[in-house]
């Protein structure tokens, strides 16, 4: 089998991501935080490493400020609804997900006013544009660091830094980058940066978080007990436990922990110049075959590796079932969740196929997958 | 180690959890229901499995009604959050743990009115408390099954089916009693039940859920892609779409149905009788050890497997430390997230030191803990 559904979850995880998961599930099998006996103790620690990974990689200086979530999409409900306020502006782009735009658009209905900033052809947008499009209500900023179904990468760090200057608070949905670009909140001003744990930082599913940056604040969204200031029925204002009420997935974020590890020994660099290498094989081999047509950026631009195709005359799904059931490659078709940005593109009607090689997949594969494309659209005809 | 903290997190699991958890995340990495192709299929057939388990166990027409959380305490905030309004009235135990007394409390300030229904001697509420404490705004009765801190049991069927005549919302806190007590939606008339996965389901940490009844609404705490209805922004609907935005814990939830599977074959009812055996024992031998104050109800009356106690003239987290340190035996001391319950029974100053045992703790473990606990005692004269 050849999996190149990276962007939706990567796989496989480096061994010791799973060896993590069993050894802290098998024993340290108790709540961090809530009692004082050893495995309890142990069990804080597991959580407390992996802040400290995330605060590194990310440039965060206080891992206290790393909450944990099950997944980036209540991380960024978390971000967006805890931030923004009926009567608030704000701006994005034509990129997002539905974590992003189902949130707006639930806040559209209490009077939040969203602006779709459109960007470039492939909807990058510029500082020129935030300049242009603030308001007097506009407060924050909202960007996917990279389109899920395009790949096309926002210039994040200068969009960042416009942002600040525009005093607006920059909340950044790094699900497609997050492990494999470089991002540096501390830096570049980020305010409140939402990461999968089951993507690029090859860490198990049910895990994901949310980094706010010193001196911000958002409403939770949930409440209830934390093993701190429990005399009390206020939900404690302290860090990371505001955010994270309930038994975590110790085993989860333990996993994650040692995926972050595995990206710090591999080299992020390295990673992004792997799926850097893969993407330029992708977009070049679709490029030679006849009738497909490719989204998104042309080769040489930065981009994250998600490469979305159609083929004239053929059903996305139809391609996707037989890559899946005649060659056993994973690839993803439809819509990926994310209408705004197929709108941009024109295939909200019929979709597009995804393919989005990780670290594990090699040179070899990506040979494979654009062969069996090939005499796919060849017996086509 | 003797480990006696089950009421926060059971330990061990079977070893059919863990191994479900490895046999998922290495060969069913994708996500459930995004894709089309075989994995991601597989990944979806995993957690419909999880779903039917519930489903069962809670006595639930519907699987595709089992909603999955990261943990109880979402679930819990899903469920307040979701059905209460400023100017609702809600009835509620003082047995509430912060994951039930927090919500509300956020909802006080948003002029939601609270009643915390005295109860008996050990905070066991009535019918008849519930009739004469329902007003014309009353929409609600919230109550946790059990109390986490004496172990005192409501009589759920008999309060589900008073509050339903009340025409009164019935949202339970099941975090105790899960997997161990018996609990009928359908018959009883529960409308929605919260669940953690990893206490007497003996599934992961990092899994939990909501059973919502048939005809039951409340509205979603986060927005986000769901697979479904991916051309809009709007959030679906459909069920569990409606509720589970984001990636869901794929391993954790197959780990949680292999839980749930060892306890169809196991019985629930020896589980139950089992805990029972074990929780007399322990109450009969610490009321034959001097200076030692039980809470909660008598030795004879049903309750869940949780009992606090206090020494005279010994802290809680003394006690709690030479258990951990000479003895090796874990327990949890302090508040456990519970101040309502605490000021009930007058132990919001002190603490208690809690003793939970669980399906994989034998007789021998209690005697030990027991006379661990009577020589410490002795020793502090």
């Amino acid at each position: 089998m050849i999996y190149m559904d990276n962007a939706a979850t990567s796989w496989p995880k480096p061994d010791s991501v799973w060896d993590e998961v069993l050894r802290v599930g098998k024993n340290v099998g108790a709540n961090p935080g809530r009692a004082g006996h050893q495995m309890a103790i142990d069990a804080g620690r597991v959580i407390y490493k992996a802040r400290v990974a995330i605060a590194r990689l990310f440039h965060l200086s206080d891992p206290l400020r790393v909450v944990f979530t099950i997944n980036a999409t209540e991380a960024l409900n978390l971000a967006i609804l805890g931030s923004i306020k009926p009567g608030d502006h704000v701006l994005t782009s034509q990129l997002e997900h539905n974590a992003v735009a189902r949130p707006l658009r639930y806040l559209q209905d209490k009077g939040v006013e969203v602006t779709y900033l459109p960007g470039d052809e492939y909807g990058r947008i510029s500082p020129n544009e935030l300049r242009q499009s603030r308001k007097a209500n506009t407060k924050a900023l909202i960007l996917s660091h990279a389109s899920n179904v395009t790949g096309a990468l926002q210039d994040l760090k200068s969009l960042s830094k416009a942002a600040k200057e525009l005093d607006l608070r920059v909340i950044v949905d790094a699900a497609q980058t997050a492990g494999v670009q470089q991002i540096d909140m501390e830096e570049w001003g980020i305010d409140l940066l939402a990461f999968p744990g089951h993507k690029g930082l090859v860490g198990p599913q049910g895990t994901g978080g949310l980094c706010i940056a010193q001196g911000i604040d958002v409403e939770p969204l949930r409440f209830g007990g934390t093993g701190s200031q429990s005399e009390s029925e206020l939900q404690p204002d302290v860090l990371p436990d505001r955010f994270e009420s309930g038994t975590p997935n110790t085993p989860g974020i333990a996993g994650l922990a040692a995926g972050l590890e595995f990206i710090a020994q591999t080299g992020r660099e390295n990673i992004e110049s792997h799926e850097s290498k893969l993407t330029e094989l992708i977009l070049n081999g679709l490029g030679d075959i006849e009738k497909v047509k490719v989204y998104g950026p042309p080769v040489k631009e930065p981009r994250a590796a998600v490469i979305s195709f159609n083929v004239d005359g053929m059903e996305a799904s139809e391609m996707g079932f037989l890559l899946d059931q005649v060659y056993q490659i994973a690839v993803r078709t439809g819509l990926h969740c994310a209408p705004v940005s197929h709108r941009k593109n024109g295939t909200l009607e019929r979709g597009t196929v995804r393919l989005s090689p990780g670290y594990f997949n090699s040179e070899a594969e990506v040979k494979e997958v654009l062969a069996a494309i090939k005499t796919l659209v060849e017996e086509a005809r």
